[in-house]
C-alpha cells in the first residue's frame, strides 16, 4: 500500500542515504516524498486502519457478486437461446431443457466434492459455528473459496428448474475473504485483540455478503447479525454498515455502468400506490398471511430435516452418495428439470421464467384478477418482459390454479433440491416461495373484495403485490428465524409503504416457527452434528433452578503447579483434553489458571532435551516444574456451583466460550463445555432434571 | 388479568366448594370456566409471558404519545388563534407571541423543578447510565413520570420559537413505564434472571419510545440500541421489534381514527420521483453534504458543551439558577421568542411554521429555485398548508438568504435553548436543523445544475428534498453518534429511494464527528458527572500493552472467611465500599467470593442480638464467623494482572459490570471499577502511561 520508509525518522534516513553515497537520483526530494507519504499514512490510519480493509472487503465482494451474476446471466441466455433454436422438435427441446441443468449440477457437485468436500451446502451453518468460537479449519481455506465460486456459478446457471440461490454460499465466500483480509492486517497486535479483530472482520463479511447480493445495506447488516450471531457489539454494527454500504454502492454502480439501469435503484423495484398502499382492515389479512406462512414454514422445515435424515439412513442412497455424489445430483436434476419442462407440467408453473423474473412477476403491482377479465389474453410464444405475469396465466386453471400448483410442486422439489451435495443457497428459493404464497393470498383477497374494502367514493383496489412482499418476508423470516427479512423485502423492492403490515406478518410467522421448529440453519447444524447450543429462552420453567452441579463434568485432570516430568506425562497419556486446569496443590485444589496441552507437550520436550544434555545432573532438571516453565493462562471467567443454567448459557453465548471451570469457594470442582450445556438444556426441554 | 383459581386442581376445588355448601350459583359450571381460563392462561404464557407486557408497553406508549401530540396541537392552535385575532396592533401581537412561550417554559421549569428536579433535560443520558448497571433511584419513579409528562407537554406547546422536541423525554418516560411493567411481572424468578428481565424491558422501552414518536418501528429499535447500549443480544432485539411494532401500529392507527389520514402512512410522507431519485454524480454531493454536516455537528457539540460549562461557572447565572430556575427559563424564552416574532426578524426564519410544518416544508419535493422563477409570488397573510415553502421565500433575500439566516440564528438559539432546566428533547431540533442544511445545499446544487447533471434527452431535475433528508439524517446522526438516523429519516418520509446516498452522508458525518467530539449524550453525561467510560477503540496505540497492574486499586479491604465480630467491625468502619472480597486467609489471599456490605451489617446485628440473648455463653456466639453466617457470592468474572486494558474495557461493557477483582494466580491483588478504567483510558488518550 504505502511505503514503509516513512515510518523512520527523516533525519536518520537522510544520513543513511548520504552515507551510502547514493546512486539513486534526487535523494532529498525522495526523502521528502517519503515523509509526506508517511504523514498521509499516519493520518489515514490514525482512526484505525480498519476502514481500508472494510472498504476493500465491500468492493471485492461487490465485484465478485457482479461477476457471478454477469456470468450466470450469459449462461442462462445461452441455454434459452439453445432451447428456442431447436424449433418444434419436442424430444430435442426436452433434451436441451434437461441436459443443461443435469450437466451443470453434476459438474458443480463433482468439482466441489473433488476439490473441497466442505464447500458443499450453503456454508451459513458453518459460519455460524465458526463465529461461536469453534475452529473449523477447512472452511476458510482458499481451496474452499475456489470450489465454492465455481460450484455456485454452475448451480445458479442451472436456473429456475433447480431453483437454488446465491445468498448462503456468498456469505461463506465473503467470510473467507474477510478472514483473509483479517489475517493480512494482523500485525503488531496481541493475541486477544487479534482474535477479536478477526471476529469483527467475519461479522462484517457476513453483512457485506447480503448487501452486495441484493444491494440492501441496512437489512444486509441486520440479517447477517441475526443469522450468524446471538450477541453483538454496536461497534461491529458500525463496521458492518460501512462495509455493507461500500458493497451495495459498488454493486449497484456496476449495474449502472453495465447499462442495466439509468441510475441507482432497488433490485426488484415495485411501484405500488404510495398514497393508499393498503386499507386499515387489510392489517387483519396480513396477520392471517403471517400465520399461514408460519405454518407452512414449520411443514417445510420438518420435511427438509426429515429428508436430510432419510438420505443418511436409506442404504441405496447412502451407497450412491458414497460412490458418486455427482450421479445423485444429476438424477435429482433430471427429475426436477423433467417436471419443469415448459411443454409439460412446466406450463402450469411459469417455468419459462428465471428466478429473477419469477420474483419480479410476483411483485407486480397489478391485480391479476382484474387483468384476466380482458378476454383477448394469450400467453406469448416467447416470454414478454413487460408482461411477465402472463406466464402465470392459464385459461383453464386461472392464475389461482397455477400459483397453487406451483406451491404444491415446488414444496417437495425445493426440499429435494436442498439434498444435492453442491454449493448452493437456500434463502432465495424460500423467499420466492413465500412471495408466491403471498401472491396467491393477495389474489384471493382481491377476488373477495373486487372494489377494495371501504369504498366511500374513491376506488382503492387491493394490491396483491403488497401481499407478495409480505409473504416473501414472512416465509423466509420464519424459515431462517429472523425478523430483518421484513426490511430486506422492502429494500429489495425500494418501497417502504408496506412496512407495518410486513412487520406484523413477519412477527406472527416467526412466533409460530420459533415455537415449533429449529431454524433452517440450526436444523442443518443439528443434522451435520456441528457444536451447537439449542435456543433457550430464560422463561423456560426451572431454568433458574438448575445449577451447574448436576450437569458439570467432574472427570477433570488437574495439573498441580509443582508437578514435574512424570506427573505431566501421566496426565497427558490419561486425558485427551486440550486445556488443563492448574491448581495449587492436590489437597487445596485452589484454581490458579489453565494451561494448554501444547504447552505441556513443550514442557515434556524441553525436559527430555535437558536430560540428555546435562545427563550427569538430573537434579537440576528435576527442580524445574510446570509452574516455572509453562505459561499459565489466568482464568477470567469461571462458573460456581450455584450458577444457574440460564446464566451459564448466557455467559457461553456472550463470551463465545468453549470451556469454563467450575469452582466452589476458590476450589476447582468441575468443568462445563458446550457439550454439557447442550445436554442440560435438552434434558430440561424434555422435562428431565439433568444428571 | 386471568383468574388465579384455575391454577388449583379442579377436583380439590370441587370438594372445597361442596364442603362450603356454596351459596354461589352453578358451582360445576364455575369450576369448568375456571379450568378453561386456567388452560388459556397456560397456553398464552407457555412461550413466556413477555409478549403481553411488551404489547402493553407498546400500546401504552402510543396512547401517551398520541395524547401529548393531540394536546400540544390544540394548544398551538389556540396560540395561533389568539395571535391572529389581535388584528393590527403590533404591541399586542408581540406580547401574545412572547408571553405564551414565556409562561409555558417558566411553568414547565417550575413544575418540573418543584416536583422532581431530576426530570429536567432529555433523560437519555440517564437512561444510558442506568443501562450500564448504575442505579439512579430518582430517575425511574412515578413522581418523575408525572413531572416529565406535564413539563414536556408545556415545552412542546411553547412551539417553534423555543425549538425543542419530544424524543429524549419520551425515551425516558417509556423506560419508566417499562421499569414499572418489569417490576409487575417480576414473580417467581431468581435474582439474576429478574435483573436481566428488567434490563430487557428497559431496552424494549427505549425502542418503543422512538417508534411511537415517529411511527418508525425498525429505526426505532436500531436508534435506541445505538444510543443506549454498547452491546446487545439478538434476543433483546426481537423483543424491541415486537414492542416497537405494536407501538408504531397503535400510534398510526390513532392518527387514522382521529381522521388525520385515510390509512396508515409515514409521518412526513414525501413523494420524490422513484424512477430517477438522483443521478450518479450526485453521490459526490451527498458525500460533501455529509462532510459539511459532520463539521457543523462538531461546532455545535463544542459550543453546546462550552455553554453548559459556562453557565455553571458564571456567578450571576449560578445565583439566578440557584434561586429561580423558572425566571432563567422565562428570560431565555423571552429572548428566543422576541427574535422569532413574525413581524420582526422572524419573517426571515419561517417562524410562523410549527416544528412539524418546518420539517414538512424542508422535505418538499419541489425545487424551490424553479418555483421562485414565477414572478407573481407573494407570501400569504395566513400560512398556506399547500405551499408551506412560501414561508421560506423572501423577494429580497431569496430562499438562500432565509435558509442561511435561519441556520445562523438557530445555531446559537438552539444551543441556548438546551440550557433551560426543563424536560425537553434535543433530537428533533437537531434533525430539523440538519434538514435545513441539506435543503440549502440541495438548492445550491440545483442552482448550479438547473437542468440536472446528465441531460441526454430526458430532463431530470435535482431534488433538493432528497438532500434535506440526507442532511437531517447526517447532522442528527453526527450529533448523536448513530447511523440509524439514516433509516429513521427514510422511515419518517416513507421513501427508500435515497437509501444509499443518505447512508453515505451519515457515514461521512459520523466519521468526522466521532473523531473530534463526544456525542451529545456522552457530552451531557460528562458535564453531569455521571459514571461514564469513554469510547475506546481497540486500535488506539498501546491499548493492548497496558495491563491492569498499573491502574488497579490496590487499596482493598479483604474480609477473611474466619473473621468474627471485631474484625468485621474494623473493616466496616475503615472502608466505605459496598462490596468486599472474601479470602481464605490473610496469608494465602485466595479469593473465595464477595460479600455485600449489607450482609456484613446483618452479621454484626445478628451477633449483637445473639450476645444479649445468651449473655452467659459468649463462646457459642464467638464460634460463628462470616463464612458461616453471610451468603458469600461466588466470583464469576475476575481480571488477572495480565489482562489488557482493551480486554478489561470490553468485559465491563459486555457484562455491565461495576467492580471486578484482580487476581494473580488465585491470589487477590486488587480491584478495578469503572472509575479506574475511565482514568486509565483517559490517560492513554492523553499519551500518558497510567499510574
Amino acid at each position: 500500500m504505502t511505503r514503509e520508509g516513512g515510518e523512520n525518522d527523516p533525519e536518520t534516513e537522510e544520513v543513511f542515504l548520504l552515507e551510502k553515497n547514493l546512486w539513486k537520483p534526487w535523494p532529498h526530494t525522495r526523502t521528502k516524498v517519503k515523509g509526506c507519504l508517511g504523514y498521509v499514512k499516519r493520518v489515514l490510519f490514525v482512526v484505525g486502519d480498519d476502514w481500508i480493509f472494510l472498504f476493500a472487503l465491500g468492493v471485492i465482494m461487490a465485484l465478485i457478486s457482479f461477476t457471478i451474476d454477469f456470468t450466470v446471466n450469459k449462461m442462462l441466455i445461452a441455454h434459452w437461446w439453445l432451447f428456442q433454436e431447436l424449433g418444434d422438435n419436442m424430444l430435442l427441446k426436452f433434451l436441451s431443457w434437461t441436459v443443461y441443468p443435469i450437466a451443470l449440477t453434476a459438474f458443480s457437485t463433482g468439482f466441489a466434492q473433488s476439490v473441497c468436500p466442505e464447500s458443499a451446502g450453503s456454508g451459513v451453518p458453518e459460519v455460524k459455528t465458526i463465529l461461536t468460537g469453534v475452529v473449523l479449519e477447512e472452511y476458510l481455506t482458499i481451496k474452499n473459496f475456489g470450489a465454492k465460486v465455481v460450484g455456485m456459478t454452475c448451480t445458479l446457471a442451472a436456473g429456475s428448474p433447480i431453483f437454488l440461490g446465491k445468498v448462503g454460499p456468498f456469505v461463506h465466500l465473503s467470510c473467507m475473504i474477510a478472514a483473509y483480509l483479517g489475517r493480512m492486517r494482523a500485525s503488531a497486535t496481541n493475541e486477544y485483540e487479534n482474535k477479536n479483530k478477526q471476529y469483527e472482520m467475519l461479522v462484517a463479511g457476513a453483512a457485506v455478503a447480503v448487501s452486495s447480493c441484493f444491494g440492501a445495506p441496512v437489512s444486509g447488516v441486520l440479517f447477517s447479525v441475526e443469522v450468524v450471531s446471538s450477541h453483538f457489539a454496536v461497534r461491529h454494527y458500525w463496521r458492518g454498515f460501512f462495509a455493507a454500504t461500500c458493497g451495495a454502492c459498488m454493486f449497484r454502480l456496476l449495474a449502472v455502468f453495465n447499462s442495466e439501469q439509468e441510475t441507482i435503484l432497488a433490485l426488484f423495484k415495485t411501484s405500488f400506490d404510495i398514497d393508499f398502499p393498503f386499507d386499515l382492515p387489510e392489517m387483519i389479512f396480513f396477520l392471517v398471511l403471517g400465520a399461514v406462512c408460519g405454518v407452512m414454514s414449520c411443514a417445510y422445515l420438518f420435511c427438509q430435516r426429515w429428508l436430510l435424515g432419510y438420505i443418511r439412513r436409506n442404504s441405496v442412497i447412502v451407497k450412491l452418495m458414497a460412490m458418486e455424489k455427482a450421479v445423485y445430483s444429476g438424477l435429482v436434476a433430471l427429475l426436477l428439470s423433467s417436471i419443469t419442462f415448459p411443454y409439460g407440467l412446466g406450463q402450469f408453473m411459469a417455468s419459462r421464467l428465471t428466478m429473477k423474473e419469477l420474483l419480479y412477476s410476483l411483485f407486480d403491482n397489478n391485480t391479476w384478477i382484474v387483468l384476466t377479465q380482458n378476454a383477448s389474453l394469450s400467453r406469448p410464444h416467447v416470454v414478454d418482459p413487460e408482461n411477465l405475469w402472463l406466464e402465470w396465466w392459464d385459461p383453464t386453471f386461472t392464475v389461482y390454479g397455477t400459483i397453487a400448483f406451483f406451491l404444491v410442486m415446488k414444496f417437495w422439489m425445493l426440499v429435494l433440491a436442498t439434498t444435492m451435495p453442491m454449493p448452493a443457497g437456500y434463502f432465495m428459493p424460500v423467499f420466492l416461495y413465500g412471495a408466491a404464497i403471498g401472491r396467491l393470498f393477495g389474489e384471493v383477497v382481491a377476488y373477495f373484495f373486487p372494489n377494495g374494502i371501504w369504498t366511500d367514493g374513491v376506488l382503492n383496489l387491493i394490491i396483491p403485490g403488497g401481499y407478495a412482499v409480505a409473504g416473501a418476508a414472512a416465509f423466509s423470516g420464519a424459515v431462517t428465524h429472523t425478523l430483518s427479512t421484513a426490511l430486506l423485502a422492502l429494500e429489495m423492492t425500494g418501497q417502504l409503504s408496506h412496512i407495518l403490515p410486513v412487520l406484523l406478518s413477519v412477527l406472527v410467522a416467526n412466533a409460530i416457527a420459533q415455537r415449533y421448529q429449529p431454524s433452517f440453519y440450526d436444523g442443518t447444524i443439528i443434522v451435520k452434528k456441528l457444536p451447537y447450543i439449542p435456543r433457550f429462552w430464560g422463561s423456560q420453567k426451572g431454568s433458574c433452578m438448575v445449577t451447574t452441579d448436576p450437569y458439570m463434568n467432574r472427570n477433570l485432570a488437574p495439573v498441580v503447579k509443582s508437578w514435574g516430568f512424570r506427573d505431566i506425562l501421566n496426565v497427558l497419556t490419561s486425558s485427551a483434553d486440550t486445556e488443563f486446569p492448574v491448581v495449587e496443590s492436590e489437597g487445596s485444589m485452589v484454581l490458579l489458571g489453565s494451561v494448554a496441552r501444547s504447552e505441556l507437550l513443550y514442557f515434556l520436550h524441553s525436559y527430555t532435551g535437558q536430560d540428555t544434555v546435562v545427563e550427569g545432573t538430573p537434579s537440576s532438571g528435576l527442580e524445574k516444574n510446570v509452574g516455572e516453565v509453562c505459561s499459565i493462562q489466568p482464568i477470567t471467567f469461571q462458573l460456581s456451583t450455584q450458577t444457574s443454567l440460564y446464566q451459564a448459557h448466557e455467559l457461553f453465548e456472550i463470551l463465545n466460550a468453549q470451556l469454563m471451570f467450575v469452582t466452589d469457594g476458590g476450589k476447582l470442582v468441575g468443568s462445563v463445555t458446550r457439550k454439557e450445556l447442550r445436554k442440560a438444556i435438552e434434558d430440561l426441554a424434555l422435562g428431565k432434571t439433568p444428571v
